[in-house]
């Protein structure tokens, strides 16, 4: 894999639960050393839009033709405003990442939506797409991918590593989307 | 001087003349290569807080112990609001640079500023403060600096710059304030 291949890194800006609306933060690098570009758009709380904006968001940007892989901090944005990964593969032909530092714990996870949603079976069936894999790099991180191998989604997180457990992209654009809305970056990814 | 040395670079977020309040961005870097941080404030487009708020949001942050160097992209942001260097300078004790691409045009900006403001005297006095002086890289660039050396304020331009004109801490900056702004980064510093 090519050192300098450009991947685009997603995390969303904090919100309140009053908050209906909050921005996602799109950074667009090198590998994990030069940042391109910076991409922004808006999700609904809570709400079922992440995957058609993150998609137009990619298709929308100048730099569609050179963004080789998105990888995105976890697997929900806005709170339960869950990412169909394979759906923007399908529509972007680009592979989808998502990284977490955290295991993901899905009994939690689905008694939070059978209690705050309607559709919780919809958002679980969208929340069990693909398997979760611990990788043990210096630090653990909790991936699922796209429309990419295995080892080639190992080879883009490791080389898009700096320091810690987070790949550029996404460390990036997580310092961007608390910075904007908090006034000073904040927390990990 | 210390390749990691740390640096913010401060540019501002587009406005158009609707708009009252613009904000402006710093991207706190170690050199040239690794972001460390991300501040954000707001300042009155054509206002006079700019200085303050500068000083504030450096003040304010984590990162003031280690910041080392301020660099800004020119000498007004938000339209006219007309920063201070050397105040920030007297208020922090860190030393400021700022970088223009383009060379300024004191006459012209003279004429701009007694057309559109009753102190525009106050304001020239701000602008004349510091030389400008031309810097040959490997593209020219117009620099003023603040409470630093002349060959100390050009190592710190050297070590920061990647690649064109511009060291890093301002063109990602500048990449997230017109990244956030609208949409998709765009333009050059």
């Amino acid at each position: 894999m090519k050192k300098e291949i450009r991947i685009v890194g997603i995390d969303d800006m904090p919100f309140s639960f009053k908050e209906k609306h909050t921005d996602i933060v799109g950074a667009v690098m090198r590998g994990g050393k030069y940042l391109e570009s910076i991409l922004k758009t808006t999700i609904e709380v809570d709400g079922k839009d992440a995957t058609d904006k993150i998609t137009g968001m990619i298709e929308g940007s100048r730099h569609r033709g050179q963004i080789k892989i998105i990888m995105i901090n976890g697997i929900a944005l806005g709170g339960f405003n869950i990412v169909d990964c394979e759906k923007i593969f399908l529509a972007t032909h680009i592979p989808v990442i998502t990284i977490a530092r955290k295991k993901p714990n899905p009994k939690k996870i689905e008694e939070a939506l059978k209690k705050h949603f309607d559709d919780w079976k919809e958002r679980i069936e969208l929340i069990n797409k693909g398997e979760t894999e611990e990788i043990k790099l210096k630090y653990p991180v909790y991936i699922k991918y796209f429309g990419i191998e295995r080892n080639s989604a190992i080879d883009a997180i490791k080389l898009s590593i700096i320091r810690g457990a987070i790949p550029e992209p996404i460390r990036v654009a997580h310092l961007i989307a608390t910075g904007i809305k908090k006034g000073e970056s904040r927390g990990r990814c």
